[in-house]
């Protein structure tokens, strides 16, 4: 926690990197295996997070209910819950369902959203505290805020943030990825202390996108800009993370999602013509883009 | 209820069958008229199904309270309902709704989404037996799931399946359409003993779609694989049924819309690039294939 | 009042007129300030209206909550307020969040979807007679219906027109522009009455728009009716205005947004092949067309 993101230098990860492979492998098994991710996630962007599951190979499910979410954890790989638009009774069902997913060692990606906003998110965030998840994914303002949240951050930092720089000016994050590695990382260790199988991770998404296990931080550049201007890039990239969980461990996960995408959008930003076509394209790209190309793309180990 | 699945033989409908004819009209009617059929569906694929109804040439209301669906059910041929995303209230509404819809006659469409999955989801199921739809579309597992929770497959199945095999894989179908004949056939029946006009009709959707009237079987090939790789598929086609059934009887009303499905995923597929592009394209396809291709699309009657 | 619709005469804004300058200028600030303008609307058209906002180079966020709109009023523009898809507990929280906001002199857009269906959408829409929006959007029969449910037609209209005649085909309008033109003047006025600037609007989607503050009466035609074959079509449009009213006074906001739209709209139908790739193509056009072109698009004064 002493270095400061101005200080890191960050490496390209060799060709032949042991987490290549593992993002390789990950790949392909979710194209052999399709297999489950449900999710609990917003209106909003429901539909593409579903679709961009599909589109990596893997299948869906969606669901508001603890009995529904209960049955179907039963037959997932992982459970993606994101706190986006809620209705009242999420402030009950949430925790649940948290409990009852840690209760039996189910993996499940959490997607802060707009955290906080808004009294019944941050009630719903602050119970997952003590059923904490295996990865979370958020812009840079949600990564703070929830280790703000879950008083994570007050050794270090109660002196360096109020309560008002580390609000998210709505679903936008208002702060850079670099200003949240110090989050990442604490935030990290906390949930790999508390996970069933001693790993977890955090992935921090904007230009380039920032993931780390509480050990290593890496860098994840080469994304399109072209993201910001469709709604669900972030929720959509949750849910793969989802899908990824499924099949491999959290650090891998989380990584192997993020790459895919910056892969597949750089690609579908080559040939749109505006955010319309572009959103097609980047399905399509998820569909296309190969084990080997998505293993082999950009990643910056940092130190 | 003797045959297995595996005996059938299946063989074209000509293309001057009584039912091609109906298809037909049927098809004009909906461009013609441009009938309301209004839906009570899931978050997921609540705007596909729209978008599809207003596509093949209708129009589309969708509702989650009891007194905007008999508002609305005054003016609108149909009515769609689709259990897959459920919230707490639906318990108490859905009932409601299906028992007023068949105290005035309406006709209505079940899509019995992940039947089998969350004791919710179930109840909601169960109470449909007192006032069942006009047609039930579902993939092959959800048509022996509901058939399983209406207790209408006690005497002649009972000793082959146990609960765990009719439960589906979350929204995946585990079981092939073959396999749901009987179950199809049974529910088929069941329907039009109780439907007002005494006809009703089961689609059962997968790789070759079975609709039946609980007398004839009829099957519909040709559809593209890729429609697996969109989320909605399914639920969209059954917006469509509803379409088609504000205008005809059910028989016509499910095999129209299937194939009019089958017709547009195989012409979209010759174009697409991915999923994402696919999507575009269906719609595109629903809107320009004509109703004589429609109702010259493949089928197969079996016996 | 007098006047009748069908005695209008209508003539083109000239390339100068200080409406064209706010126009431009409203367009300009949108893209170079990016404001957020946020929505409760329905689950249909949520994913539309949120792409739309961030295509004309606005940002988004949907909430469901009086406590999360609340928090992010504090720092949006704009609020959008869509009736569609009712939930019960809306019944409360949306007077709640109406009252919020006149409190609190933020400005917002209500699109009125479904005016005169459903007891419960009829007693929401009733209670923001009390803490009425900036700008109404919606089409003819819906801005006729919500004159008549504030009983803002008694004088003139109450023997003209029964509820009959006023509830429109679900969402549908079964209403002309024209017809609607006397009942916007008459909502614009009472709008403009209880504003806290003094300024408002009222636009009336159709073939050819009607936008008017109560004084004038502008019309802009030229939009594609490909608009009509696809889902939200005015729900995305009023979720611009919405974007368009955070940096603008109401009339420049709602005929902008509306201009925006008819251009792109226009374009997209050029090049799209069916109602598929004409969504991705006019998404593409709303992020393509520029601020001259806005604001150079066909307007008519009407007296």
């Amino acid at each position: 926690m002493s270095d400061t993101a101005s200080s890191t230098t960050s490496t390209p990860l060799e060709a032949d990197h042991p987490i290549r492979k593992a993002i390789e492998q990950a790949a392909r098994l979710v194209r052999q295996r399709t297999p489950l991710a449900q999710s609990f996630t917003n209106f909003v962007t429901i539909n593409l997070v579903a679709n961009a599951q599909l589109a990596v190979g893997g299948t869906a499910a969606m669901s508001y209910l603890p009995n529904d979410i209960a049955d179907v954890s039963a037959i997932a790989g992982a459970t993606y819950i994101n706190v986006g638009t809620l209705l009242p009774f999420f402030a009950t069902a949430l925790p649940q369902i948290a409990k009852e997913l840690n209760a039996s060692a189910k993996p499940w990606v959490l997607d802060p959203v707009a955290a906080g906003l808004g009294k019944t998110r941050t009630a719903i965030l602050q119970s997952f505290k003590e059923n904490p998840p295996t990865i979370v994914r958020g812009n840079a303002s949600e990564i703070i805020a929830l280790t703000h949240i879950w008083n994570l951050d007050v050794a270090s930092e109660s002196t360096l943030r109020s309560d008002e720089t580390t609000r998210p000016a709505g679903v936008e994050s208002v702060d850079e990825v670099d200003q949240a590695q110090d989050a990442a990382l604490t935030l990290a260790r906390f949930l790999s202390s508390h996970s069933s199988t001693g790993t977890a991770a955090v992935a921090v998404s904007g230009a380039v996108d920032l993931v780390t296990d509480g050990a290593d931080v890496y860098r994840l550049p080469g994304g399109s800009e072209m993201m910001t201007k469709i709604t669900g890039a972030g929720c959509s990239l949750g849910g793969v993370t989802g899908t990824y969980l499924a099949v491999s461990e959290a650090l891998t996960a989380a990584i192997a999602a993020s790459v895919h995408f910056n892969c597949a959008s750089h690609l579908a930003a080559e040939t749109a013509a505006g955010p319309g076509t572009f959103q097609s394209a980047f399905l399509d790209a998820l569909w296309n883009t190969s084990a080997t190309d998505i293993a082999q793309g950009a990643i910056l180990l940092s130190n």
